[in-house]
């Protein structure tokens, strides 16, 4: 028979039990640091420290070095696929040790967004809405025995602070002071509908494939009457430079067209891209992408 | 003392434990993406959604792009290496969006294999048996909301159906129908002995050392009487050119040659292998593997 | 209420969750592998048929081929920031197969190292004091059914050991039997202060960016009276060869020189480091690390 004193006992090995499940936020990082070094694997060590049963994921830590842009990209690709509670640690961070802020970003979907606000934020801001900005305090919020070291925010900073939230030892408002309710941007080419014309913006390039990706969203192919099977002419610009002009036929999928022909598409993020079938369209043409690259397109005449 | 509610409480939490005890299978991704994008991150925030509690884990994600057979391969090398019940998704889909059917393979050992019907599940089925194969039901087996995604299967539908089967959401009759027992397979020389030759297959490189590995395994060096020391006439051909002929001796390891010096081997698999100790065999004679090239060998005269 | 019969399966269930607690020690996995093949997934899934419950993680799986040297230098870099009882298995292992010995080293900060005795545990064991090492009894402690595998010790007899260690199957003493304290060692230039320079070696570069990294503890530019700001003369040689020359600004971090620029600071180890803003230093000046290349830095006149 169960007296007092292992009740107690069982409860609190039950609630820790239960905490425990309320409290498995993921933890997920991205860099440009690569995975040659150790950096990564200490960051991982530092959360570690925080919480042994965090569950910790990468994004990629391949963003070409300094690339504020395709950082911001990643996540906004990838982040609509993970939960609310989700922390993502960001860390391309050609400014450290300089002035920028770093900060916490509460979407409005409930997920967090920890880097330095240096446009990496810009992305995931417009498509979740901006729940709230706080900026991080390094008094509380740093690996303690850290603070000569002004060269690895992502390790003393980020990913502490990153674990601390994920797994609940620290609450939203304990990361520091709010902030206005903004993140710095990046301009580039908004997606738009102008005389059966669409315009939009070149974001990033499937690396593995050499597909280009647009921002152009699948519905606004329908506002053109775009139907499947139909012909479409492309053009695609670096700045003032035009650097593609083609015509390419819209499919459900590469095994639509021949091996080596372009195809116009609606890509796993629902917008439209453009692509050769089993071959590299970015290497053919030379196109690349970023803000300055704008595509258009329309039914052929 | 406890009453009934809290009796009830308290079994449903062990239950919850227990049940998550006998619910831990992996979950073991491969693909062609690379990890560049946030492609393989979505894939694990679906499955994250389906069971935070699952054990994922990469096998390879630099597949080369479209190489079915190499997918095969990886999925060959690595399986007996994890025990049954562990579920693997390996997505190299040329065929994205065409007719392909996408199964689920359950092999005689009691692993489960999740990827399209190309070819890359054809060597688990040989090393282990076909149990069963069911198609997938996309109807019910697909992430809610992605019915106009045509392009990422491995996301939408197999990290999901994965996910789901490894955690014990669904078990493998709720996939969808059960097909033929056989998948597609890509053809190759099997591994023979003909009047004291052995021939065989180079199924793959070991790419970050260079070494060619064969298909033979190693009882076939004993049934034409090779011993540890012995030197080996060696000929490589891909289809009908004939690509290196040169001598090896037979050892135990690599250090038991000079550096550069070409030796023959059994490989981590028990197979038969050519490398030269310190460099790259493969850079240096222009060897490639894949079902096309083949190895012949016997004792030198 | 609860009889005996349910009380004790109670306790059973909760001796085993909090057993869980306590052995859960991580899992740190370092190789020349690369990731293209399937032999870091191999490895995973032998560790976690030990124990499902296992945490792993990597440091890095691209060390140069046979770089003994760099093995050593990402364990030192990474392992202070992982807790005690952490378990690190490096792989770099050009001796597989000859007479190198297998071991743990268990470092007097409370972490184990499994790795060959080849020189891969030098700086770790400088670092932190040897508490003991031990010889894996490769008997008791191998991958059951891989005794004819004499080519991927780190599979068969590290990974499995580790894992077995790390979860709390085999205590340090079940390893195998106590060898001396010591382990093999490279030698390099350590960092020393004459007549108002600064002399040190340059281990590693950073290989995302191009920085090199030196051995010199940022404790000895105070020693020779340099201060934030101060123009430094630096000179690198490889061997005898003198390699560069030429001037550096000691700041913060790196956005306090313009872009293009050289500077001098402190790494995220504390040691000092020799950079140019927003551009690859190693690139530009042909510079590489290793045992053999040494810097010398002074204020200059």
């Amino acid at each position: 028979m169960l007296n007092k004193l292992n009740y107690s006992f069982f409860i609190s090995i039950v609630l820790a039990y239960v905490t425990n499940l309320f409290a498995d936020n993921a933890l997920i990082f991205q860099s440009d640091f690569g995975l040659k070094d150790g950096a990564v694997s200490a960051m991982k060590g530092v959360a570690y420290g925080v919480d042994h049963q965090l569950k910790m994921f990468d994004l990629t830590h391949d963003i070409p070095a300094f690339n504020i842009w395709e950082a911001a990209y990643r996540l906004d690709q990838t982040a609509p696929y993970w939960p609310p509670g989700t922390v993502f640690v960001s860390v391309v961070d050609p400014g450290v040790g300089t002035s920028r802020k770093s900060v916490v970003l509460k979407t409005k979907n409930g997920q967090y967004f920890i880097a330095p606000d240096n446009g990496t934020l810009g992305l995931v801001a417009d498509k979740f809405g901006i729940e709230a900005v706080r900026e991080i305090n390094e008094s509380i919020n740093r690996l303690p025995g850290s603070n000569d070291s002004y060269t690895f925010h992502g390790r003393d900073v980020y990913a502490y602070t990153g674990a601390r939230l994920a797994s609940g030892v620290i609450n939203f408002t304990e990361v520091g002071p709010e902030l206005a309710k903004q993140v710095l941007r990046i301009p580039y080419q908004v997606a738009k509908v102008t005389n059966g014309e669409l315009s939009g913006n070149l974001p990033i390039l499937d690396p593995q494939y050499g597909n280009a990706w647009s921002n152009i969203p699948k519905v606004m192919l329908q506002q053109i009457k775009v139907k499947m099977g139909d012909i479409l002419c492309v053009s695609i610009s670096n700045g003032d430079l035009l650097k593609y002009q083609g015509k390419a036929r819209y499919v459900h999928s590469f095994g639509a067209v021949a091996p080596g022909m372009p195809l116009i598409y609606v890509n796993s993020l629902m917008n439209v891209a453009i692509a050769l079938n089993m071959a590299d369209f970015s290497a053919k043409y030379q196109i690349k992408s970023g803000p300055e690259w704008a595509i258009r397109l329309r039914k052929c005449k």
